[in-house]
């Protein structure tokens, strides 16, 4: 993610330090930050450009130093947002400690914990705008459903070290399981945030892993 | 739906005819049904009230004269979004002519030619408001969650007749996957209209009814 290389520490030289230009990159990241977390909140047509700013601490001059609109900027958004899942997804469903449907609950796991410490206000950037798609830049479509194939490919390879170690059955067609996983899978991050409850979360990973395993 | 009931015609009396004032009715409605169709494809932040009016053809001036807010607007476009659609329901879930399951199959394909005739542009008033439920005031929450409830409880009737006639296991939890039907429907018809595709609602569909009949 942008976030952690804009963050990384570049070796000093010798001599006199360089003029600390810090603003650039922490502006911008802040910016990106405070985009990403009001988006999986509110969505992209409740939020206003006035609050990012405000939530990042950033003159409003300086917003169009760094994207070229609003638009431009949640595109930026979506694929931070991507690249940050896709690391998240792999750190659970590639884990080779754990045998493969568990590595599934244990991301179940992480997702419900995550989604606790907001209060079950924030869900997913990927389903929030994907729901308001009609009234978005038509540019975000494609992007939001590459985001989706990329993540259903990501659980695919974990299903079919699952089917490789029999805990599912060898006919099963792993590539339309893990749609239908992602599929029902923001559904169930939607109800999350409406009942405010993990309930949702469980019902769906339970089902569907019981599901699975027959 | 109230649309229906202000379009029922009143049997005329003998004598002077009344002085005609259909336009309460015409304009109320109207505005419900424009706002309906708005909110099943933008949503409720990207939906503006001069969208409804124009889209109503009812002049501004008369919007608070039906409605006290907004808020008091949104409220009901639920209320007659989910008398709608339980109707819908009932018609295909309740058809004593058709085994349990292929009622279940009916809906989906109804839902699937629904879509269809607006391109994929329509979604599910009730997902799309839940989505942006951070956005949207608090009384908005309950009445959300119980048209949820209420069309799991219809669902469920239909997957007992499953039971009953032994299309399905008889120690399935119906409760439960209905439940578990409702969260990842939503999940994709969100899915379809960011595909602008049947897709999603098929694959859904049919992994979940495969799940059902093992």
């Amino acid at each position: 993610m942008k976030l952690e290389s804009a963050m990384a520490v570049t070796p000093r030289k010798r001599g006199r330090p360089p003029r600390l230009e810090p603003a650039y990159g922490t502006s911008r990241e802040a910016l990106i930050r405070a985009g990403v977390a009001l988006l999986s909140e509110k969505g992209y047509s409740a939020t206003g450009l006035e609050e990012v700013l405000r939530s990042a601490g950033v003159p409003k001059g300086s917003f169009y130093h760094y994207f070229a609109s609003k638009d431009a900027f949640g595109a930026e958004l979506i694929d931070a947002y991507a690249t940050y899942f896709a690391h998240k997804l792999d750190r659970w469903l590639l884990d080779g400690n754990t045998a493969p449907l568990q590595r599934l609950r244990n991301f179940v796991a992480d997702a419900r914990t995550g989604m606790a410490r907001y209060e079950f206000r924030r869900g997913c950037v990927v389903g929030n705008l994907g729901q308001e798609m009609s009234a978005l830049p038509e540019l975000f479509r494609d992007r939001l459903h590459g985001v989706l194939l990329d993540w259903q490919a990501r659980t695919e390879r974990c299903l079919r070290d699952a089917q490789a170690s029999g805990e599912i059955a060898a006919k099963a067609d792993c590539t339309a399981l893990a749609a239908f996983f992602w599929i029902g899978w923001e559904g169930a991050v939607l109800r999350a945030k409406l009942e405010r409850s993990p309930e949702p979360l469980d019902l769906f990973a339970d089902l569907f892993l019981t599901c699975l395993a027959r």
